[in-house]
């Protein structure tokens, strides 16, 4: 198999968005376009478009040839849109990896797009509950947030995590955020501000939870013999995994305060590449709640199980830190277009790698490896890539 | 990259089904473990799943984790959700190939399902729109029949293909659905009886549509090392490409009697195999409509442009002509619940080369290639998948 490279990014403004779905793909696409000026259209020969719920918030499927038609593309060879609800994104990027590393595809545009808020914001939220397993937690309203809550209960009663410590993240992803203008939310919050901030489900506040949000991101892959003739920088693909081992039906979870699909899919990555958590230097993670960011810390191998409140608190996930998770601000900063998410992260490990981000959030030209990571659903599904500034030598996957 | 083969598949009824999506799952899901007895679930390492809307149909998105949950599977490699309307359930296969082509994965389930059926028909009906362009061919009701009506009517317009032409393809395909038992619709259909069926949109009557219909279908793909173990009878993936062209918005097609997008990807595809039309056996096409298999045998050059209504009437696409098409019974037999179609074309590829079929609709031991054809939205996207007996020697996809 072949390796296979990011060789371009483009995103859009993220936010409350006076456009649909569709303008925000003409812009994401734009910039991607811009970003790869020796492209030319003719030779994209696949496309993937990430995205969640367009049939529920756009009243509209099989977007793929929309999009295709929206950016002049005529691909012939992988034409698909991935659904995992919160990961979609990422998935479009995995499928489109596989497609060139087979050789199937030499050119592959992905897209990752979600239009989320409407004048009547109940009727966009009310969708949320199909991201659970909708027939057993729909009635008790077991959406994101509640459940989001219930795991830092739980990991408060278990670890003595605190009130501060999880605020302590949003201060964090803020700081990064407040220097990144494509974010939806550019102000910092001090920990102070995060825990006065109104109760959206207890412990969490409003500033605990990323927001629903419009947004579209793209990346352009090639392989290898292809990559070099389109950017001087290009950001190498070298592993994903993924791992469903919880259900995504609340009551048959197992204790909350642990994700064991995480902790297999992060062992599972790091035994197709031969490398230990501590070999990552920065990551963008799935923090929807400044919880679940504690969370993946743990489940990641960053710091043992029950020490991440800790571990932000005493700036190891920092950048100049033991590993700089989120620099781009992460979707505390951003919000989530579901979609979209997983494609803003590459883009964002893009831009780091090539050292095009201000230096205040930058992580610095020794970084070698990074991850994204989402999770899905009432995080019963996770979602790892890896990402390096050097191809991988041995390109094996299996193992 | 390696070899990829079936190893194993299942199928529910199709039909009007008194059971939910999830019920269809488990019932699909069943049949194909049964079918590979050596198989342990445990080595299922990837799980895709092909859907097309249970967004509106169902209320529920993120379904490759509740699929997992339902099936007792916990993968670690791809797990996601393929979306392209009504070709859902191919990009599924797609995908999974990809992921074992790479070494990636090693063992991937794949199933497809749809559950459109509903006590309030209207409704159901009503998210069709959403497969074509929505926002302008929505106002003017372009859903499926009168946009393959018009179709029909250019290339009546176009090349005089007459209305008992279109109903000889019904006469044939329910001729071979009278002996699957999976299929919706068994009943054999004379061209007469086509012909004096109710009028749906003119000239295209009742009986030449394919049914709304409720269904699921498996196929377990693997590796070529393990499908030894798993099966004497592996299938081989050996190719496949779609293509993207006209858009998905009628004002910007140019003549409907031309499918270019499907003429591109059959193109690529025999490039890519280093074949022509005629070495194909036996083919599952896309007869959501009569008037679409016409149009397919044309651009798939089993014919020439505008012969597709005489080629049918001539017999050359039964059994035992040029090429054995739809012996399955087709979309006309099986109704085309949307993601489970392009997996249930697969499931029958399979049936077909190891011989577990009727006598009546077996194409024979001498097939050697088949290939299985999608088409989504209006038309605008067409997806080929490529199957052997024989595996590829020299595996090279570009090109």
């Amino acid at each position: 198999m072949r390796n296979v490279a990011i060789v371009g990014a483009g995103i859009t403004k993220f936010g409350v968005r006076e456009a649909s779905w569709k303008d925000l793909v003409q812009e994401a696409g734009k910039a991607a376009f811009k970003d790869v000026p020796n492209l030319d259209k003719k030779e994209v020969d696949s496309l993937i478009v990430g995205a969640a719920q367009p049939e529920r918030w756009a009243y509209q499927t099989h977007v793929a040839p929309l999009v295709a038609e929206l950016l002049g593309l005529r691909p012939t060879r992988v034409v698909a849109r991935t659904e995992v609800a919160c990961a979609s994104g990422q998935a479009a990027i995995r499928y489109a990896w596989l497609a060139i590393a087979t050789g199937l595809s030499d050119i592959a545009f992905v897209i990752g797009v979600e239009k989320m808020t409407s004048k009547n914001m109940a009727i966009s939220q009310t969708s949320m509950i199909n991201v659970a397993n909708r027939e057993f937690d729909g009635p008790s309203g077991m959406t994101a947030p509640p459940f989001f809550a219930m795991v830092a209960q739980r990991h408060m009663h278990d670890y003595g995590t605190t009130r501060e410590q999880m605020a302590v993240v949003r201060e964090k992803n803020s700081t990064y955020g407040s220097y990144n203008p494509y974010a939806q939310f550019t102000k910092r919050f001090s920990v102070d501000a995060v825990i006065n901030s109104k109760v959206v489900a207890p412990p969490l506040c409003l500033f605990d939870c990323c927001g629903m949000t419009d947004g579209a991101a793209a990346v352009v892959l090639a392989a290898e013999e292809i990559a070099k003739k389109l950017t001087d920088t290009p950001v190498w693909i070298i592993g994903g995994t993924q791992c469903v081992f919880a259900a995504d039906t609340v009551n048959q979870m197992g204790n909350l305060s642990e994700w064991p699909a995480l902790r297999r899919a992060a062992k599972e990555l790091y035994n197709m590449l031969g490398i230990g958590p501590r070999d990552i230097d920065f990551a963008e993670l799935h923090d929807c709640f400044t919880i679940s960011e504690i969370m993946e810390y743990e489940e990641l191998g960053f710091c043992e199980k029950g020490e991440g409140g800790k571990f932000v608190e005493e700036g190891r996930s920092y950048i100049g830190g033991d590993v700089a998770v989120n620099p781009s601000g992460g979707l505390l900063s951003f919000g989530h277009p579901l979609g979209a998410t997983g494609v803003r992260q590459a883009w964002e490990v893009f831009n780091q790698f090539r050292g095009s981000v201000p230096k205040e959030r930058y992580v610095g030209s020794n970084a070698r490896i990074a991850i994204t990571h989402n999770l899905s659903g009432l995080a019963s599904l996770h979602h790892i890539m890896a990402y390096s500034i050097e191809k991988r030598k041995e390109i094996k996957l299996g193992g």
